[in-house]
């Protein structure tokens, strides 16, 4: 038995733009995910949609998301409003040679749903360092973790994985025939793809760090998970 | 006269949750603006959020959006539906002596408003015109320009930069005072700033490009705009 079902679109989940760019594995939607800090978290307030940077974490097929108790959007969400939350890595500026067919590689997840407010002192905590994890790898372990009164101002909520897609473009531009160069041009148009990776530079040490505390492997020795 | 007019903040556009982060220097809008490649685009379908990773270009107090006229987020916000449009940058990850004040340095814009569709045939070109040159700067000079059935397949937005939030975090952690290292602490707990840059990889040409073609300085000697 495949411990990963495919996703099964639904009608707002179905990729309908760029359909051959649809992924239905959902080891796909993992990957797109695992590999993000950050998400991009929508909800709608007063009947217009607000969008805001979010950190997030997995469990299995559940996300996590966390904020404070004061924010507005997680006010929303809190309350049985859907949501949309979605994660984009941008890896490639695609350069074509007509203005219409430039594009962008990318791989991008997107999830809808209806946030559940956690309430379950274990899955909160649970949830929590799903999220520490996933931005700072090795914290939950070494860091002071939350007190009560911490807990009691952090909302955490959780998102099924159930209605879900991911979109990934890959590879050299899709020129019409007419664009491409004809045998033995003398000054075709470039074209081609220009990455774009992210990279983790050298830590910066706290001022309030002794002088000389070494930086840990958990930090020193973290990579970027690796596009897809 | 200042030319750049502070940002004047809405009811939506106030900054509530770590306001001591929010810019009002309108300039600091256009910075974020013009570092980004893909900004996160929210409309309110059937009365829930979608939120996708979309191209932009800026051109004074307009940004332009573009899309198939088939996508149906592009659609409602065709038709006037109120549509917000967010740009992240994560600039590094902030690990802090308790994982409550982890947290994350990044450059992040918040544009609310009604979309405007862009008919008059000058602005179209002026905002892909935009568009494109926010994607891949010398291209709208040298690559084939949109035909009049490719105008008329892109359905072009224009958004006023009126109603728009800034927050930046940069620097150290913001730990508590109990949790700093007493003095002499022999094994004190690692806390600083690891950062994230994006970094331009080497240009990629498309396999139907004529082999020996030199890549243009415009593609190879891109940098990405540096942190604010």
């Amino acid at each position: 038995m495949d411990a990963t079902p495919p996703l099964s679109p639904t009608e707002r989940s179905t990729v309908r733009r760029g359909a051959k760019r649809a992924r239905s594995d959902r080891r796909d939607l993992y990957a797109v995910l695992d590999a993000g800090l950050v998400g991009h978290l929508a909800v709608v307030l007063d009947g217009a949609p607000v969008v805001l940077p979010t950190g997030y974490g997995r469990h299995d097929d559940t996300l996590y998301l966390h904020g404070s108790t004061g924010a507005a959007t997680l006010r929303a969400a809190l309350a049985g409003a859907p949501v949309c939350f979605t994660v984009t890595h941008v890896d490639g500026v695609v350069y074509a040679r007509s203005v219409f067919h430039h594009s962008m590689n990318y791989r991008c997840a997107v999830v809808h749903g209806l946030a559940r407010p956690v309430t379950d002192p274990d899955e909160q905590l649970l949830g929590l360092r799903a999220l520490t994890e996933q931005l700072a790898p090795g914290s939950w372990d070494t860091a002071r973790l939350p007190d009560r009164k911490e807990l009691a101002a952090t909302a955490v909520l959780a998102l099924d994985l159930a209605e879900a897609s991911v979109k990934i473009r890959t590879g050299p531009p899709g020129d019409d025939e007419r664009d491409l160069p004809a045998p033995g041009d003398p000054d075709p148009v470039w074209a081609g793809v220009l990455p774009i990776t992210t990279v983790l530079g050298r830590p910066e040490p706290c001022p309030l760090l002794p002088a000389g505390t070494a930086v840990p492997a958990r930090v020193s020795g973290r990579t970027p998970v690796p596009a897809g």
